[in-house]
């Protein structure tokens, strides 16, 4: 397998966008643990990021296994992540939790199913990434106390959490349309990967089904926290 | 041993001071990690900053194990620490690079001399965030190279790093003034604990030593960084 192989360039574009979306994600974390009104909220944010960070330092390591320089990897995803966090900034301590949570949970999501694409060896490496970092609880609690305490802030929240959603998209889009080999793995065009080292043709209604699930997980989390989808 | 029992209330605060020193140690490396120019400095500063969490969450199990509160634990200490990182705010890569690194160090130099005046467990909790990180090579080798580049850096870190140490100088002077137990342990009134849970006096001048001890290694760090003590 040669680095002009599509099944290798995009895995380490999935790898590299995932490590960077770690990073970012570790950096915006750890900013936003500075709204919080307590020391115990700022360590529980604090503690999200030094997971974010955990997380970053795997995929980092099996990028460099994989022979890829980290950095290089990860340069053509720092416009799209960055205009994400750009145009999501927290206003405030809830709306940073909101972020945390769904962003974080959109993120686990999708890196689920990118990882069925992938070899054994990178999806043990991104699944390993996918563990609870247990933010559910306390963010849950938090928001729904704040709605409790004032029903108005259910909808300034649901507006927040539908802008992280929709420039999530957007900004996936972007990726899609400059990084042909990582859609058509996302796509399922690379296949599925078999036991036995083939690929084996994915199911075209498989796209829209995969956008149901994700679609789905959302609005559920929405409902946890109180908020219309 | 009751809360009021000088040598316990004593430990408490050390312990909440350490915590607080490292959470807050952890909130300014993520910040700062923004300032570098490359995505290796980034994950660089990253990675100090999230190894200051797990030291953070170390020191607060210990006083949870203990039957104190953290966060009623770090409060007296937020404004002398919060003071610090406000009057030691990096204005660009190389600053946040020298104020990582010689504020890391001075730090566990204090933790370490501090160690020795505690009973066996919570010098063990203290003595295990004293890890080294790392980051000496990465800094050092920046700040050289940064000032082989340009020779007249140099004055500017080292007036810098000066500013760090006068910083840190003050705001454990009001701490002693504040936190009288606290002060009377490091200097070693409360005594040092025997293996047989006894306390045996300390000869007075520990206190110019301990002084003493700080100074040298940090001149010896400066001179490592390539700066004017």
């Amino acid at each position: 397998m040669t680095e002009r192989d599509p099944h290798a360039t995009a895995v380490i574009d999935l790898l590299g966008l995932v490590a960077y979306g770690e990073l970012t994600a570790f950096e915006r974390l750890a900013a936003d643990a500075g709204l919080s009104p307590t020391l115990d909220g700022k360590a529980e944010l604090a503690g999200m990021a030094a997971a974010e960070f955990g997380h970053f330092r795997t995929v980092r390591a099996r990028l460099a296994e994989l022979g890829a320089e980290p950095t290089e990897a990860m340069d053509p995803f720092r416009e799209p992540v960055d205009a994400f966090h750009e145009h999501t900034r927290p206003s405030g301590w809830l709306e940073s939790l909101v972020k945390a949570y769904i962003g974080d949970t959109l993120a686990a999501d999708f890196h689920r199913e990118a990882a069925r694409f992938l070899d054994p060896d990178s999806r043990a490496v991104v699944e390993a990434v996918l563990q609870d970092m247990g933010q559910a609880a306390f963010v849950v609690g938090h928001v729904r106390a704040a709605i409790a305490a004032d029903p108005k802030v259910a909808g300034r929240l649901a507006l927040w959490a539908r802008r992280i959603m929709g420039e999530a998209l957007t900004q996936a889009q972007h990726v899609a349309t400059r990084r042909s080999a990582l859609a058509a793995l996302l796509i399922g065009e690379l296949g599925m990967p078999e036991p036995d080292g083939s690929r084996s043709p994915v199911d075209p209604g498989e796209v829209g089904a995969m956008f149901d699930r994700l679609t789905a997980a959302h609005g559920k989390r929405m409902a946890q926290l109180g908020l219309n989808a």
